[in-house]
């Protein structure tokens, strides 16, 4: 059972205002639950099963029957999936790695979901943002990233200062760079990706030691900054494909 | 001025079932506009500015005026931008390529979009999809493509009927294929994308000659199909690269 109170608590981690407040947010569905149950099983608190679809996610995390009306009240999705749970934020580890991928005002939680879903593919253990960047803990960014959040660290920094401070290569994407595909990349530097409409702010570009690009074959305009991370990415990794 | 009976008509291509009907779908904003006039002038039938706010886009199509409250009953968008075309479905060119991106029920418009803003910037000229794929002329779709509905052919075909008949290679993406990153590929054949969840087709499956994987350094799951096409279409391009 739940109570309205819980139901109000819950849908106001719907806004970031409320989940800082609470240090709190929500994820939603059975295989976002096994991912967070997985990585991080600490950071689950509660789930919310509706319709006695009781599912036994082999944990000791509480469980609470909710109906299908609570389920509207509290999902953050059109089509809610039967089980929602609500976590803990997730602890910065600061691991220190020698690829990093920086993140400079992307506005899109589909895109910023979708690179934290890459960088856990790649095993990229970081992703560092500007404070302009999308909320991480926004539902549609931890929908996107498929669990992602559980496994890789973002952290929110003054990005010019990290720049500044930094001993790795710093390589930017940038129209009119060098083109990726005649630079021998390896796994080793930041990575600077810019905002979707602007690109990387004018404050940042001085600190670019590679300006890098993607050749233009074709008409279209430009690449969704997401699918250019991956293309880059790639670039740096496809030497060190052990398999 | 615009009547209701007319406001009622463009609200109706908010579904596949009108837009088919009438053989029209919506653009919205200006760069849209912009892209569409420039590439297939004769396919833009009206422009609806809203508030005054025309803009001379240098073209001999009709422009009417409407106010902001029709602009939000025939918008598909939360947040409407204040132009509004729409426009007549393209014709394909049935151009004969040597590269074909070939995709199996693809279901969410953000990847379709994104995924043919992806074969315009690097001059894929034809894509083909299973008749199961999300509808190219959902206004989400059209969105997330940036224009490239205008560039790039998208045809809907049996694909068993069409990899059965080809001449060209087919590569197709599966879970432990060989490396893209260990298997050189130049940019000729078709390359089988799959459905987000399920991947290709058991129906589809025995016409791929070269499975191709990415390989997987990290703990990610799997990688978004969007994502996934960039990084392997990257590879077919790389040594094309003539800059």
């Amino acid at each position: 059972m739940i109570s309205k109170e819980q139901i109000k608590r819950i849908r106001s981690l719907h806004k970031k205002k409320f989940r800082d407040q609470h240090g709190l947010f929500i994820i939603e569905g059975t295989k976002m639950i096994q991912e967070a149950l997985k990585h991080s099983p600490n950071a689950v608190q509660t789930i919310y099963n509706a319709d006695d679809s009781f599912i036994d996610f082999e944990s000791s995390v509480e469980n609470i029957a909710i109906n299908k009306k609570q389920l509207n009240q509290i999902s953050t999705l059109q089509n809610p999936q039967k089980h929602i749970a609500v976590c803990r934020y997730l602890k910065s580890s600061s691991v220190s790695t020698d690829f990093i991928i920086a993140l400079d005002s992307i506005q899109d939680p589909g895109n910023l979901g979708t690179i934290l879903r890459l960088a856990a593919w790649y095993g990229i253990d970081q992703v560092i943002a500007s404070k302009e960047t999308v909320d991480v803990y926004n539902p549609k960014v931890v929908q996107a990233s498929m669990g992602a959040v559980f496994t890789v660290d973002i952290n929110y920094v003054d990005l010019k200062e990290v720049l500044q401070k930094t001993d790795l290569s710093i390589y930017g994407a940038v129209l009119n760079g060098t083109s990726i595909y005649q630079k021998s990349v390896r796994k080793e530097g930041i990575l600077l990706m810019g905002n979707e409409g602007n690109g990387i702010s004018d404050e940042l570009l001085p600190f670019i030691q590679h300006p890098i690009s993607i050749p233009q074959f074709g008409k279209g305009e430009s690449l969704n900054v997401a699918m250019a991370t991956a293309i880059l990415v790639s670039e740096f990794f496809r030497h060190s494909d052990g398999k």
